[in-house]
């Protein structure tokens, strides 16, 4: 097993460059202190800013598949230094290996998508209502894009961001968790190698990482010049940066919390069920924002249910994410497992049976912490609260539609799922009125969204959407245009009004 | 001529309607007094918003070509009786005739094209990295969707948000200004004409008119029940409204305030040029939000424009907009009036040469004013400031470059226009170091979209788009599935996770 | 029960127009001649056809909203005349007052879905990998259109093709089947009514009807003046058309035979089932080109089935179609008849087990036929073969890989179905490996499509597509436009040429 | 210079595979024979066509984005084979060393395309007018796909195609050009090395090259299991292919020849328009499909365009393609010499007045011509006839209606433009009423079109589409279904049938 120096040193990251500043990063591993990081000072923001609005003049000028093109060699880079970043991600979330990873292929996976997405950019010839006009709506680079990332997937967003961005011609400044922050430099390290392969049309300030807390991240809410604001984190966050930023007219991308639930019905393929149950909800610790926080199960199937997931709930191995055979590594830190632990004393205060959820000692100085499996009598106050760690709330249903009304009925709308192989619950789930979030999925689980869709949630999850589809359009701004080529000037709806 | 309690009784609203509240409503053609309607109370507030998502139970529910069936209807009803609406457009918003028949004729065409989307509102379904798995796209009803107009186009923009809204399963409940609550009120009448020939399968609730001020809008705003909430007015209005539905993670759509502009390059088809200035400076006596309000003119031909103008706007015809050969009617009220004179004390202090924009007394009790020009010798802070009458700053410019940075160095970024008859500046202008506004026309004044097309602006126009184009998904929330149709249980990423 | 003449006159056409031809029109409902019509002349077709040369000149130059103003107004006069269109379909093609009905329906769900359209018709602007240069994929109208449609569906197929067609900017000549001219002369009138108050933007020849024989449609087939041939009928028509079509570089929009099945699984809502069978099976008289003509039936249920099957069967009331509680009408004429008696007879000496089919003597002069239900031991070439007539073939399977390939195993791809509550069972039946017919069903049965849907099928079926979705780009030419706005003359992909 | 054979074998032709078979490849640079390959013999092509079909029932399951990947991967081998694969087509097609170059990149640039394509292949999902149930319009794999290649873009044509199909799901059956078989060799090395990489996932026979003359081709043009068959060549040979295809209801993508004209506009950039008009007519020596064939030039300004050019032209090095500063290499052979001659001569007689155009004794062995300037006084049959050499004829016109009608008056569609900065002129050029081509651009030349648009011509250049926007929908089979997941079973368009 590499020391953690090491890991950071494969990575690129040097260890003069950790040291000697203000902000403590720790391995949630082992509580290890493992850099001293300079923070951006709050006065340095505006000049941040400014480069990245200088950037912005010249990028929005390269055509959109030579901006393509760089995305293409940011994939290469990460492709080849997958394994190293991936272990910082290790390092400094405490993911397992195989997550970290995952994790990494996600950002490569943007690179391929928004390559593709640079000889597009579509938008639209429209029919004209008068002669000799011509109708279009074309989408046009928009500004510096900050995007503010979350601990728990310290680098798949902000490629989903980064690399849209970049692609629709829009400078990126990026404000990491301050629990996080190795994992953005490494992949700064990595963003330049591409920027040196690509060449100078890559105007300085293309990419520019912002190392701190709060109020650097306000600088960027509240600046008029970054008009995209894009931020990944708690329901708390999304709720104060989301009036600032409306205030001076920006547009918000939020990806908040999420309390998603998975409806088990009776035809359930059960082993399955099982499968991706553990996996959404003890994956990450629990600390994904499409984590399984609630399972909804058939009243017929409920203990049948329970039985197998306290098998596989034993059988779980804890400790070192990087060993092989761990599935759950440590918390962050020991404010989540102080958060995890209270989320189960109210559980019990409200009626639930908790299964699991003691405290491990893994990894000495590391929060570590057995999932937990908390069968509930009702949808109460603390199952409609999202608690950041590996806790599953089980409760019954008798019908499809009041697993559906409990389903709703908590105020994040991130994912949802359904385990059935019946085609009226199948679609009806996935129908008007059935989940209400931004992710319905049949028969897998809530997490693990493919890049290709939009990700993103209803209600207090934020309603922004990232990745796929046309999530693009979120960074650029939509003109609507008309060309009169004609010698007549012809008003529309039949208005007349002749001078 | 008919009185104005003919013109009302003509659309539908008998003198009992009008009558015992506490609204005082005046036509700003001559500041009678039209109507003491009664207002919706605050305390009702909840009940409208509890009625309309009831509504939204049985809506959502109703298939979306017969939604659509509705709106088709209420297409009939309006071609039906578009004199009668135009006319109260007319009377209450003192528009010419021309114009008011305009405004109706642009709630026909919107349901005209919401009628095809009924049977689109597509979704999309998308390549899935996983065997045995299939990924959708499908958008599905919001739920209520909130609308406050404004006085300058009192039915129009609620058509816009209406035909689509109800079209995507969402009811509407609409709060005019309170300037022009009788138009509301008719089109009301004609949307219940709709209704009861469409039968029962429209729930109660389906649109609800509430009347009344700031207060009664709040109560839209600030409710999570409130889904959508679509607002037309100034800027002012929006930099209150947008905060406060984020704070509650809503959605906003903002059509705020404009200062558009219209270059004139040295190629400029004049007499083509100065039609459009003069449509789009003095039509709704200067009152749209796309109303042309900065000219910017190339100085090889600038005086001879200014001429040209300074004799057209000559020849114009102030008075009562009923009248034939009226092209300028009052503005809304004395308030208005004021407003103009002391922004044109404001140019003239500024360094501004005025013609015209004295008050004309046309018609007893109207705020009549003469439209206004204003040469200045640079972009002022007037200038860079929307006042809503009729008055247009002339300015000039050298290069290209340099007028672009002049249309776009203002706070709006709604609509704009160039004259030219060269392709590199026609194109540059459209290109994305050109016009930074949502609206950006060639040969064509900054007015009179299209339904086609998606309508709105940028910066502190607030971003919102209505209208055509896919300016429907704001009415409605999108859901990324996955459907897992195999018996295996694939992670996406590769990522591995056994138990 | 009104007389034929008139049913006839109430649709417009007067006995006048009726009598002095060549071409003997015989209603199946009881074998009388209803008319003697004068056909078009082999002479006159070049006539015709730079007529709607001569349309399709101004056409073009009307703005798309505009067209679509036209076909709103057709979707007007068809709802006043929809009653009266409808009793001609019956008289003329037997079917029963519902499904008349129905078809008139569906020609004004296309006109409703082309109105929309017609504001859209929505191109691409696309991101260009040259600096300083626009590029777009614009669609232009494309030219006379030659509808030729079939005896079954007489006006609405013509419908889906001309709504788009018009929209589109391209005049039709319509061939109806020398069996239901009268419904397209009956059709002609509604659609001149709404050019009458469409006014004169309308050029003469933007629908002409020709009437006769194969002679008139190969003058269609082969002028290449025609560009776009959209022909439905069988594929022994498909096949002779399609080749003459691509010799002289047409396009050909081709609907042809279908061979519709139904995979019966054993989790079906057979009752649902049994319902959906005997409709699309006898409805129309099976003679739909989307007629259910195999039954793939789970051997677990399959005597079950059967039983109830025969029982439904033996239920239908067979007779005048005008008459209520009427299910089946006559067949189109002897020959059909003649037809399906030598199908059953083929069937037999292959082994099937024959129940029904029988000729009725419900109407004196109608080809009457008891619908056939065969019990077959395997897919023989008899059920490879799509028979125009009430029969149906039961087969049986084990395996779903099984019956999808049964399926399959047939020349023609229009429309197929399965009946399952079972998830899995339902998606494999649409994915890649599972029907590879233009139209795929769960729980509905093959026939009664949505106008918002394209329409059509793959293999024999001739691969064309109507109707909605992305239908009307078949009538349409696509170009894709580069601008260079620029002063400089990059090439594509770094090619260098200086000279 | 390398030798013949080392090109070959830096490109992994070893001498053996070029060796004792009947079919002689010449290298047009200098005649001399470069290879006796063996031909597929027709006896094996059911072998080969089955092969492909195995590979399809694999590859269709294999998931979308994992096809993507080996796409990719064909990208990357490319980027490292750019030299040595441009060599080639220079040694076999006779193209200066850049454009060899450039046809490589077209085929990377294609391949990024596909890959982010593999994410999307996007279908519908549509609003059904029923309750309860759910449509959508789902694309599949087809099957495999024969690509026939021309000489003259021996490898980029095939990238088009290839990388399209492959990503959507389609194996590929390649019959290069006799002329330039080891271009498809040389490129199926390339492929070779991506599968590998790939790994077991490619099936055995997802690209077949066979080697062969018509029968050969014959063999896929007629075959029911090759349902897709794009076809790049002459007008001559889509006539012959397309009837075929047709007749097995095939589909064929058909890219034939053009006659492609520019319009020169009284304001043209003339200097632009000289670089464009030369590079555009004697790039390739004129044996680009897109290659500019017609000049039609203003009045005006024609006799100073004519001397432009004739000065340009003089200034051409006319030499081996593989030397630094050659811009026109050699004609593919000596027939295609013969025809160039022959060509001027008839346009010598229909009173043409002759610039250039002889042979030139460039390198022997090789069929050398200097370009050819024609000015014709009309145009006339020759000017109407593509013929595959340098030769530009320049007609002149007075308005542009006149000149569009010119441009529009042949045969062919494929390519067209306008050299104007009148934004009136370019546009109109670009509308309903301007060119009839596929391409049309303005202010660059017809030839050189960007991967992201779709590619191909109307009328005679046979309406077929490749490359980008939605031209991979050629590739694949269009599926519309609904699900009806209610307990009801409604019929569309209102339909009742109770049995």
């Amino acid at each position: 097993m590499p020391s953690h120096a090491e890991t950071l040193a494969a990575a690129g990251l040097s260890e003069t460059d950790l040291i000697g500043g203000s902000l403590t990063v720790r391995s949630p591993l082992d509580g290890a202190e493992v850099a001293q990081l300079a923070e951006t000072s709050l006065a340095d923001m505006p000049a941040v800013i400014a480069r990245a609005q200088g950037a912005f003049a010249a990028w929005r000028q390269v055509p959109a598949p030579r901006r393509g093109e760089l995305v293409r060699l940011l994939g290469e880079e990460l492709r080849a230094a997958k394994a190293e970043l991936g272990a910082v991600v290790t390092l400094e979330a405490g993911k397992i290996t195989s997550e970290g990873l995952g994790e990494v292929q996600e950002m490569i996976d943007i690179c391929d998508f928004a390559v593709g997405l640079s000889r597009q950019l579509y938008g639209l010839t429209i029919a004209s209502e008068r002669p000799g006009h011509r109708m279009t709506e074309t989408w046009h680079p928009m500004g510096p894009c900050g995007v503010i990332t979350a601990f728990n997937f310290p680098v798949a967003p902000w490629a989903w961001n980064a690399a849209l961005a970049l692609v629709c011609g829009d400078p990126v400044i990026w404000k990491p968790s301050e629990k996080t922050p190795l994992c953005a430099l490494a992949t700064k390290v990595i963003f330049d190698r591409a920027v040196a392969r690509f060449g100078d049309e890559a105007p300085e300030g293309l990419l520019q990482v912002v190392v701190g807390g709060v109020d650097v991240g306000e600088a960027l809410v509240t600046s008029r010049d970054v008009p995209i604001l894009s931020a990944t984190g708690s329901t708390r966050m999304g709720a104060a940066v989301g009036p600032k930023v409306a205030a001076r007219f920006g547009r918000s991308i939020l990806e908040l919390g999420g309390n998603n639930a998975m409806i088990v019905a009776p035809s359930a393929d059960l082993d399955m069920a099982v499968r991706a149950i553990v996996f959404s909800a003890v994956g990450t610790a629990g600390q994904r924002c499409t984590s399984l926080r609630r399972l909804i199960v058939h009243n017929s199937i409920r203990e049948d249910l329970v039985a197998k997931l306290r098998q596989a709930y034993g059988s779980l191995t804890i400790g070192d994410p990087r060993e092989d055979g761990t599935l759950v590594g440590p918390l962050i830190d020991q404010g989540a497992l102080d958060g995890m632990q209270a989320a189960l004393s109210a559980a019990k205060a409200q009626g639930g049976t908790i299964h699991g959820g003691t405290p491990v000692d893994a990894v000495a100085g590391g929060a570590y912490a057995a999932p937990a499996l908390v069968e509930m009598p009702a949808q109460t106050d603390i199952v409609r609260t999202e608690t950041f760690a590996p806790i599953l709330y089980v409760m019954g249903y008798e019908t499809l539609e009041e697993a559906i009304a409990m389903q709703n009925d908590v105020p994040q709308g991130l994912s949802s799922c359904i385990f059935t192989l019946n085609v009226r619950e199948a679609e009806t789930f996935l129908s008007a009125v059935g989940s209400d979030c931004g992710i319905a999925n049949v028969n897998i689980g809530p997490s693990g969204a493919e890049i290709g869709g939009a990700f993103g949630g209803e209600k207090d999850t934020g309603g922004g959407r990232e990745s796929g589809s046309d999530a693009w359009k979120g960074y650029m701004r939509r003109q609507t245009s008309t060309v009169n080529y004609s010698a007549e000037l012809p008003l529309a709806q039949g208005v007349k009004f002749d001078i």
